[in-house]
């Protein structure tokens, strides 16, 4: 990494986006006097009866929970998108100004575990390769129906995130269209594809792999990184080192391995400032549309808040908001911390 | 409207920035059991000791804030852009994928008024039409530079929204490079007007007027509205009726006006839920590149966070991150609730 960069305000690309980053390494001495969170509180019972998410318990719809004891799914009872929803397309001037859509689609909630004590970060790995093969088969199930083209697997962790609830759990949000990111996504990859004659992502994690400073964690068929392009503070790039283009490519081996990283990095996570790290994660895999995607690399993304301490988060506000994404710490020592971390 | 859109899942296009919201309307029964966030505490005294933005005062740069009596600009103690950056412009693998670029520009504090206790909604319009004249100084000021080709005016209000000092002030990053928003607006308008002959918001105002359910105030040069694409629960934009690109195209009634609706909008927000509400808003006038920018209209966006009530806001996270952004309440009803609000 050029030096100049270490220590002065630069930009950074996005090419799986084609967007900017602005990069203040020298910010890091700012005093904070903002907001301070209040410090997580792991959950400490085994099965909570309040909880709408522990085994038989009844939940807010009216509906109840089953007497699960590995990975559990259910619609989700206030989803944002539904089936039936009806279909029309508005475009109410004829100028192209006032587009509204119809849009369908399937939310379910994807419980990881019985335990609601638990965590990935805490979870065996062979239970966290059940979740991987409930990710696979929620996929498959929503991606091959003709009503869907996008299935869009994630976590929120932790109530700095949004999650209303410390049971381990996902989402799946899977719609009729392709949302944004994975829209921006697709046209980068097919264009990078198109103009070097190879995929993204594989040459990327080549370069990674040759470097080696944002590197935080490998194994047989994974690396997790921070991007060169990082916007969170401690985000990571989670990427198979084969070319797929989703879970249903993956092997035996290779989803085993997929449960370890994700151990790893949630693990990771949790000792850089000794506390229950909150993210939101998700799942990358191709757009199931009609159309064939070689261009498309696999990959899952953590975008974690905090950035100082257990309690002082990174604020995505007014320059972030209205610019571009601003961040304090460069990808390297974000890396280096999370790689320091990993050995406590 | 379309009244299937004001009950089902539907998704807006956002012609701005050429991306979709995904609207939920029948989700807003969802129970809320997540993160409630400390009420606001208007701040007590008109002077602080401990304020490092009121009059007198030390800051922890080491510097004083001087004896201000109206508004006040500095240099940024801890800017996140620094004028004498070093240009470099790294391709590292040369495939486009490790691209980092120096990046220089201003970071500045304006205080919009000596008195601690006032925040927009409360200074009177006089007041607050010299903080417009401010925000319109700086921006000639920094525009006119060969190293600025943008000039983005924020302000981060509340702790909510990462703003570490309730004293009323906003900021402005001026940089060399033009931040993805304005990029992404700039080649959107321009796209317009080449395609239909007209300026993009002038035509879209023209519609919001004529058809009223988005309105949330309107005076003898501007409206305030919530876009139809609206992201943010409350989200509102400020439009000037006639076509300008920047505050220093306009007449000293207009100014005077924007003061007033300035005063209109925060006032209406602080009544919605009986408490200061928080917000990120900024100015949005044309780049200050070497092109003309006939397609640009000024605009201002305010961001505010809450949803359903003064501790309880919406979470941009998940399926927002990785996917599209998401809303429950429509545009529609969300004008509404701000026009009954004013009424208040
Ligand atoms: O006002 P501050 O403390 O400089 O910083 C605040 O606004 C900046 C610009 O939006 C953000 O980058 C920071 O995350 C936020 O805390
Ligand atoms: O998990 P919930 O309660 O459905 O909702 C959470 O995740 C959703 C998807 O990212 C967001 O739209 C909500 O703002 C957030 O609170």
């Amino acid at each position: 990494m050029n030096p100049l960069a270490q220590q002065n305000p630069h930009r950074r690309f996005n090419p799986l986006k084609r967007e900017w980053v602005l990069v203040s390494p020298h910010r890091t001495q700012r005093p904070w006097q903002g907001q301070v969170e209040k410090p997580v509180q792991p959950a400490a019972l085994a099965y909570d009866p309040d909880c709408y998410l522990c085994p038989g318990n009844l939940r807010a719809g009216g509906l109840r929970t089953d007497n699960y004891t590995s990975t559990y799914v259910f619609e989700n009872d206030f989803a944002a998108l539904k089936p039936d929803a009806p279909r029309f397309l508005d475009d109410e001037d004829g100028k192209g100004l006032l587009i509204a859509e119809g849009e369908s689609g399937v939310c379910r909630v994807l419980c990881f575990s019985p335990r609601h004590d638990l965590t990935l970060a805490k979870m065996e790995v062979a239970d966290i390769r059940k979740v991987v093969d409930l990710w696979d088969a929620q996929t498959q199930e929503l991606g091959a129906r003709d009503d869907i083209q996008y299935v869009q697997v994630f976590e929120n962790r932790g109530a700095m995130m949004g999650a209303s609830n410390p049971h381990p759990h996902g989402q799946v949000w899977a719609s009729r269209s392709i949302p944004n990111e994975a829209v921006l996504e697709q046209a980068a990859q097919a264009a990078y594809l198109q103009e070097h004659g190879c995929c993204l992502l594989c040459a990327y994690r080549e370069m990674e792999m040759a470097r080696g400073e944002r590197i935080v964690a490998t194994n047989a068929s994974f690396v997790a990184l921070v991007p060169f392009w990082a916007v969170w503070p401690f985000e990571v790039m989670i990427l198979p080192s084969r070319h797929v283009a989703d879970l249903a490519a993956m092997t035996d081996a290779e989803r085993d391995d997929l449960a370890a990283i994700l151990k790893t990095v949630t693990a990771t996570y949790d000792k850089v400032f000794d506390t229950p790290f909150p993210y939101s994660m998700g799942l990358h895999p191709q757009p199931f549309d009609e159309n064939e995607h070689p261009e498309w690399h696999f990959h899952l993304h953590f975008y974690p808040p905090l950035l100082r301490s257990a309690t002082v988060r990174k604020f995505m506000v007014g320059f972030e908001l209205l610019g571009s994404p601003q961040r304090d710490i460069t990808p390297e020592s974000a890396a280096e911390t999370l790689r320091q971390a990993s050995l406590r």
